[in-house]
C-alpha cells in the first residue's frame, strides 16, 4: 500500500480523503515556497475543478492574511507550489478545499498541522465549508490509515450518522460550517523543525 | 441539500438563480479582493459564456466607476477572484450577469447586499438588462431557499404572469430594465462587517 | 421578442443584422472604454471569424487614426471591450464588420450614431466593404425591428433588387463601397450624453 | 462575383493566386501598420500553414532589412497586421508566400505595387522561391480578373508550358528563382498616395 | 541497441529506468544550463505527469536550496533544459522523478554522479521517495545495460524479494524513504570535467 | 522535383535527409538571425518532436557557447527563426537534430558549410548523436540529390553496411558518435558570402 499516515514535521503537508473510482483513499496536500514574484504552481494530475480549488485556496488565503497571521509581503516575495501524489492516478473535485487551505496556511505560518487529523471539504469565498460525497468510503480509508481525528463540514454529519457505529470507533469528528474553524482545528500554535522565517 | 439561502454580512456574495438540467436552483456569486495588479479570476467549473459574463460585468464596472461611486485605482491596485459554489456542478449561460454585476459593486463599495434578495438576468455593456429562461423553475427554487424578493428583466414579467398565484404567495417582484436599477435596488447604504478601506 | 431597436445615447452601440439558421435578426455591436493599455476584450460567444472582424476593425481606426480625427494616444491609454449580447447564441462570420467598425469610431470619438439605422457587410485593411450573405432575411428583420435607413455594400445591391417591392417599403437604401462612406453616413456630429474626453 | 483586380493606391495590397476547393481563384493580401512594439497579427481564417508564411514573410524582411532599404527600427515601433479577405473563405497552404513578402515591402518602403499583376510562390529563410500547385486553376482565374502579368517559380515553367496557348494570351509570364526578383519585379519606385514616413 | 550505459563526465546526466510497453528499458535524464532568466524547458516527447516529474524536482530544489549546498542566486541567473531521448519515443509517468531529481541537484552543484547507477522512484514536495511500478522488467533491462547499483523506494523491496535470485547477480540494491538519501548514493564530491563556476 | 541540392552561399542553410511515408527525400534547415531579444521561432509543419528538436539544438548551443566559439551575448540581441521548407508537408520526428545544430552554429558563426554534404541524426544534451531509422530510403534520395558525403551516426554503420555496394559509389559516409564531430565535419573555415558581424 503506497499510502500511509506520516506523522510529519514539515510546513505543508496535510491528510486529505478523496473517493475514486476503487474505493475511499487518503492523500496528501504537500505545499512549497521558494523565492519568486507571487506565481502559483499546481502537480499532481490533477482535473480542473481540483485545480480550482488550489486558487480559491490560495487567493482566500491572500484576501484574508491578516485573518491568519500572515504578513501580506510574503505573497509577493514567494511562489508557492502545490503537489498532491501520486502522480500515476488523475484526481479532481472540490473536496480537497479544507485540506488545501490548511496547507497554505501551515506553509505561511510554518505552523505544525496537528497529528493523526485527516479532513474533507468543499471551500468558498465566503468562507463556508460546504458538505462532500463519499464520506462512508473515505472514514473507512482514514480507519486503515490510522487517523483519529477528522474534520468534516456540518452538513456531512447525516452522513457519519448513518454509518454502523463499529466503523466509527476510534475516531473523533469535528463538523465545521466555517473555514476558520479548519483551521483553528488543523493548526498547531507550535513551529515546524527547521521553520523558515517568511 | 447543499444550497440555502444565508443571512450574511460578507461583501460580493449575492444569491443568484440558475436553471440545470435537474431544475431550478439557486447559487451564490462571491467575489473577493486581494493587493494585486488588476487581475480577474474565475472559477466554479464555469463555461465560457458564464466567464464573459464576469468579464462583462467588471469591464463595465471599470467603464462607469463614478456612476457607482468606485475610485477607478482601485481597479489596478487589487486582483479580483470571482467564484460560483459548487465546483463538482458544471454551469454556463448568460443568466447570472447582474448577479455578477451586484457582486462586483457590492465587493468595490464594501456595501451589504439587502437581505433575502435573489435575482437573474443578463447585462449588456450599453447597460440594459435582458431577459432570460427557466423563470418558472427558478422561481420554484427560490420559495424553497426562503427568498422574499426577486429583481427580473421587465420582459420576464410575461413569464411570471404565466405562473400560478399560488405559487408566487410571498415573493415580490421587481422588474427592472436597467443595470442601474438593479443596483438601487440590490445594494444598502451600509458598509459589510469589517469593511475595507480600498 | 428579446430583439428591438433602441434609440439610444450611448456611445459605442450600433445595430447590425445577422443571418442565423433560423432567419435573420438584428444584433447590437457594443464597446466601452476603460482607462488601462491598449488592451481588446472580445465577448459574446463569438466564432473564430467574428473575433477577427472586431481585431481588424480596431488595427484598421488604429492605422487610420487621423482620418477618423482620433487622437492615437488613446489606444494606449485605454482597454476596449467589445460585446455582442446575446451570449446564449453562438455567433459567426464577417458580415458585423462594418458594425463593429463604426461602433468603435463612435466610441473614440464620443460621437452618436445616426436613429433608426441598421447594417451589414465585411470590411478590409484596404478600406472596402465587401457584400455579405443573407440579405433577405437580414432586410424583413430589419423592418420587423421599425429599422428606417440600411448600409450596405454596392455588391449587395442586387440582393434587394431580388426582393419584392412591398417587402422594402418605409426602408432607405445607402450602398458603399468604401468603409469612410458607412462612418459619413453613420455617424452624426452630436457628441452622446455624458460623452467622455479621452 | 465578389473578387475582382482594383487598381488601388494603398501600400501593402497585393494580388495572389489561390487555388480552392471549387477552383482556382484571386485573393487580397493586405496589410497595415499601427504605432506599437513590434507585434504581428495575422488574420482572415487562415490555416497554420498559411500563417507560418506571414510568419516567415516578415521574419525574413527583418533579417534583411537593409537589402530591402528598411530602417529597421521601424520593426520596434509598430505592429503590423496582415488580413486576408474573405473572413467566412477558410484558407491554408504555403502559396502566398511571396504575395507576403512583396506586401510587406511595400508596406515598409510605402512604395506602390505593379498595376495588374498577380503572384504564386513558396517562400523559405535562404531567399529562394519555390513551385506551387494548382496553377491551370490559378491562371485561368487570374485571367478572369483581368490580370496582365503573373510572377511564378522557374520551377512551375513547365506547368505554363502545358496549358493552351489560347488560355494564355494577354498574360505576360515572369519565372523567378529568388526573392529578391519578385520585389524587383512587382514593386515600383513610386510612394503611395499619403505614404506614410517611418 | 540504442540505449546503453555511457560512464560519462558530464553533469545533469543520470541513468533511469523505464517501463514501457515493450518491456523494461533504460532511459537518460539530462539536464544543462545556460545564462538565462529562470526558465525550465522540458523536450523528449513527455506527456503531463513525466513533465510535471521535471516540475516538482525543480521546485523542490529551489525550495530547498541550501540542503543541497546550493546558492539561489543561481536559479535566478541560469535556465534549465531537461530533456529525455529519445525523441521518437513518447514517454509518461512519475518514476523518473528521483532520477530527474539527482539529474538537476548534479546539474546545480557539478558534481559527478556516481557510476553504473541507475534508479528509480517517484519524488514528493515533503522529500519522500514512493515506490513505482514495473520493477522486475525494468531490473532486467538494468542488467543488460551493465548497471552495478540500483536505488529504489523501500516500498520496492517486496517487488525485489519476489524475483529469482539468479536474475539479481551482480546487482547492489539502495532501498530509500527519503529524497536526501538519494543525493547522498547517488553523487559524488568530485566535481565533473570543466565544471561551470555558477 | 522541388528538392534539389543547393550549393549555397548563405549562414544557417544545412542539406537533412528525411524519411516520409512515400520513401527518402532531402530536406534544408534554414535560419536567420534577426535582432531582437532571443526568441526563437520554428516553422515548417512540424510536429512536436521535431519541434523539440530546434528548440534542443538552440538550447545545447546556448549552454556549449565557447565550445563553438560563439560570444553568448549574440542569444540575447538577436531573435532566430528556424525553417524547414515545404510548408505543404507535415515533418516530425528527431532524425533532424544534428542538420538543426549545424544550421544554428552556422548562423551564430557565419561560417559555410561544407559542399554537397548531408547528414541526418538525433541529438542529446550530453553531446552524443544518436542513430535514426530509415537508413536506406535517405542514402537512395541523397543520391538522386547528387550529395557526396554524408554525417551518420555511428550507431548506423550497421545500416549501411547492410546496403549494396552498388548503391554506395560515389558516396563517402563519415560516422561520428559525437555533436563536436558534427560540427567539425560540417563547416568550414570560411565566412559566408555578406558574413554578418554579430
Ligand atoms: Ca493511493
Ligand atoms: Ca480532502
Ligand atoms: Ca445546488
Ligand atoms: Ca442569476
Ligand atoms: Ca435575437
Ligand atoms: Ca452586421
Ligand atoms: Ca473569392
Ligand atoms: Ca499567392
Ligand atoms: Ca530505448
Ligand atoms: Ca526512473
Ligand atoms: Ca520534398
Ligand atoms: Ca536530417
Amino acid at each position: 500500500e503506497r499510502d500511509k499516515y506520516e506523522n510529519n514535521n514539515v510546513a505543508g503537508v496535510v491528510t486529505g480523503l478523496a473517493w475514486t473510482s476503487v474505493g475511499g483513499d487518503i492523500l496528501f496536500i504537500e505545499s512549497i515556497l521558494s523565492k519568486g514574484k507571487g506565481l502559483l504552481t499546481i502537480t499532481g494530475n490533477l482535473g480542473t475543478v481540483m485545480k480550482e480549488s488550489a486558487t480559491i485556496a490560495m487567493e482566500y488565503i491572500k484576501s484574508n492574511a491578516e485573518e491568519f497571521g500572515i504578513e501580506s509581503l510574503a505573497f509577493e516575495n514567494y511562489n508557492v507550489h502545490i503537489h498532491v501524489p501520486e502522480g500515476a492516478t488523475p484526481k479532481d473535485g472540490p473536496s480537497a478545499g479544507i485540506t488545501m487551505l490548511t496547507s497554505l496556511v501551515s506553509l505561511f505560518t510554518q505552523k505544525r498541522v496537528k497529528k493523526s487529523l485527516a479532513m474533507t471539504g468543499e471551500i468558498t469565498l465566503r468562507g463556508k465549508v460546504l458538505p462532500v460525497g463519499g464520506i462512508k468510503e473515505k472514514i473507512l480509508a482514514a480507519k486503515r490509515a490510522r487517523i483519529k481525528e477528522i474534520i468534516l463540514c456540518e452538513d456531512n454529519r447525516r452522513d457519519i450518522e448513518e454509518i454502523k457505529a463499529e466503523y466509527l470507533k476510534g475516531l473523533t469528528f469535528h463538523y465545521v460550517t466555517d473555514m476558520s474553524d479548519v483551521i483553528k482545528l488543523a493548526l498547531t500554535n507550535q513551529k515546524v523543525v527547521n521553520a523558515k522565517t517568511l
